[in-house]
């Protein structure tokens, strides 16, 4: 029995847009302990893992002390598996223009090795190996939050590109012609329409645009979340329903091309969004149908992430922390 | 020194939309014999295979006979390499509506194994193996002829997808909104600009629609090639030079959001429109770089077909026969 057998734990971190959720992981997946930290509000990245190390130290104690804690892995946007970077995040404030070499500043604040990865690769990566996905050896991974991201599964193994940065399909171009405008300084990315954040934009434009009367002209236009919309839309509200119908519609289409690219068995969706159920898997389903090549058509298994929470997200990064050295 | 050793060539048949180009092929490489048909102009798909044969003996013979023949390797449009079939194709008459199963019915005619794949990823396969894409792991093939094909490589190794379709990036959709109608029944697909068809679609309308004055002019409408075109744009007239602007922008937008999806170190362009040389390829980087993602930025070669002619698809197609059983 070596020293790495005898660890029993790796520590998974989910960084999301908005939160930033840690677990102690087993061998087999149980989830030993979690805690989390708000992602945004921090100066600079130091500020972020200062926190987020006194934060995890409460919970390291829970399970033993660090001499248990093998390694660590991180999901997070614009991760870069080759280096252990995140390099111009759109949408993390203290990563937006800079390189944050994140794995090394874990790694030397913790004295255990630090891998990361792209946070919706990590989801695809734990759906693959706890959950809808084990068994599938060509899926795509689209993660519906704060922004759109994606992980894709080609022959069973994730897709890092020439970089270590392919796979960001919240960033392609859905409208090129008067296209909303997108945190990364460009128009029209998917990201804009089918996050948590485009469906609550959608809802402000149609209700600026429109008379039309809606539950949601009892909030505030600039409160409303995609939340409210389900809330809104499960309740019978027309323009709420529309707002979902939009989202799922735009979806499918996004889908359409990017079964031109790998030919997937399957999509899985996981985040915020997908608590909507069928109001927005129908429209993608009828969209992507309507919208794919002849070739693909009815082909493809739309999914929703079988792990709760963030599990997916948090598993799939201490499973890229178990493959460490 | 088992038979197969012994059978010193293999046939290489690259099935385009216009032209089928066979070549008799050894281990390193060299073409022995070549031939070519007519690919349209045929009722069904066993009247084309007929002709095919018929062509080839001429070439089986000059070279020893059918029993130097290991075996035959296709590359064809919506070519299935998992069932060697050929199946929806928009741009062959005799296989748009059908399946045909083109690798039986060739192996049944010659008495041989064959193998059949997509006419891009078998260009693809000879670029790698023979051509300017030596030594990349990550690229994507893209050749201009009749229409837009494409052939994906990941981590070395060709993608083909759950179902054995994936890379048919030349139905991607560019423009959503008021799209030009393509030949699979959708409007707005990349092929329907960037094909050599595309091109010469782009010089009627804009002749149509304009009454600037062009060389174009001095030619029927209706008869106006990419190649026309090309020639004119090269004599210094405006309009054309604008053309492979306008059809290197869109490629070079395409190009954008595909490195969102693998993230290649290169694209490698094949086919008729790429005789134009930088009248292309400078729009098509230039406009890469307006519309890339930041995290892409720079990273990226153009780069162009080294082999002549038909070559590559031809070696393509021949490397995929040397690795039939």
């Amino acid at each position: 029995m070596n020293e790495k057998t005898m660890k029993p734990y790796v520590i998974g971190l989910d960084l999301g847009g908005t939160n930033s959720v840690f677990g102690i992981v087993d061998v087999r997946g149980d989830i030993k302990a979690t805690t989390a930290i708000k992602t945004t509000g921090f100066r600079n990245a130091e500020d972020y893992v200062k926190a987020a190390v006194e934060t995890l130290k409460v919970i390291i104690k829970d399970v033993g002390g660090i001499e248990t804690i093998r390694s660590m892995g991180i999901g997070a946007p614009n991760g870069n598996y080759y280096k252990g970077t995140i390099e111009y995040a759109p949408n993390l404030p203290w990563a937006h223009n800079v390189v944050v070499p994140l794995a090394d500043m874990f790694s030397e604040a913790l004295g255990i090795p630090v891998a990361l990865t792209n946070d919706a690769n990590a989801a695809a990566i734990g759906e693959m190996t706890y959950g809808i996905a084990r068994g599938l050896k060509n899926f795509i991974m689209i993660t519906l939050g704060t922004g759109v991201g994606s992980g894709i599964v080609i022959d069973g193994h994730l897709v890092y590109g020439s970089d270590g940065f392919a796979g960001e399909l919240g960033h392609i171009i859905m409208r090129p012609e008067n296209g909303r405008l997108c945190g990364c300084g460009r128009m029209g990315c998917l990201e804009t329409y089918c996050s948590a954040t485009g469906v609550a934009r959608s809802a402000r434009e149609l209700l600026s645009a429109t008379k039309r009367p809606s539950l949601l002209r009892d909030l505030k236009l600039e409160n409303i979340t995609s939340l409210d919309v389900a809330i809104c839309a499960d309740k019978g509200d027309e323009l709420s329903k529309e707002i979902y119908e939009f989202t799922g519609n735009m979806l499918g289409e996004a889908c359409a091309n990017f079964a031109a690219f790998s030919s997937p068995e399957a999509f899985v969706f996981f985040g915020g969004l997908t608590k909507a159920g069928d109001l927005l898997l129908k429209p993608i389903r009828e969209s992507y149908e309507r919208h794919v090549l002849n070739l693909y058509k009815g082909k493809v298994n739309f999914l929703v992430s079988s792990l709760e929470g963030s599990s997916a997200a948090v598993l799939g990064a201490s499973a890229v922390g178990w493959n460490t050295r």
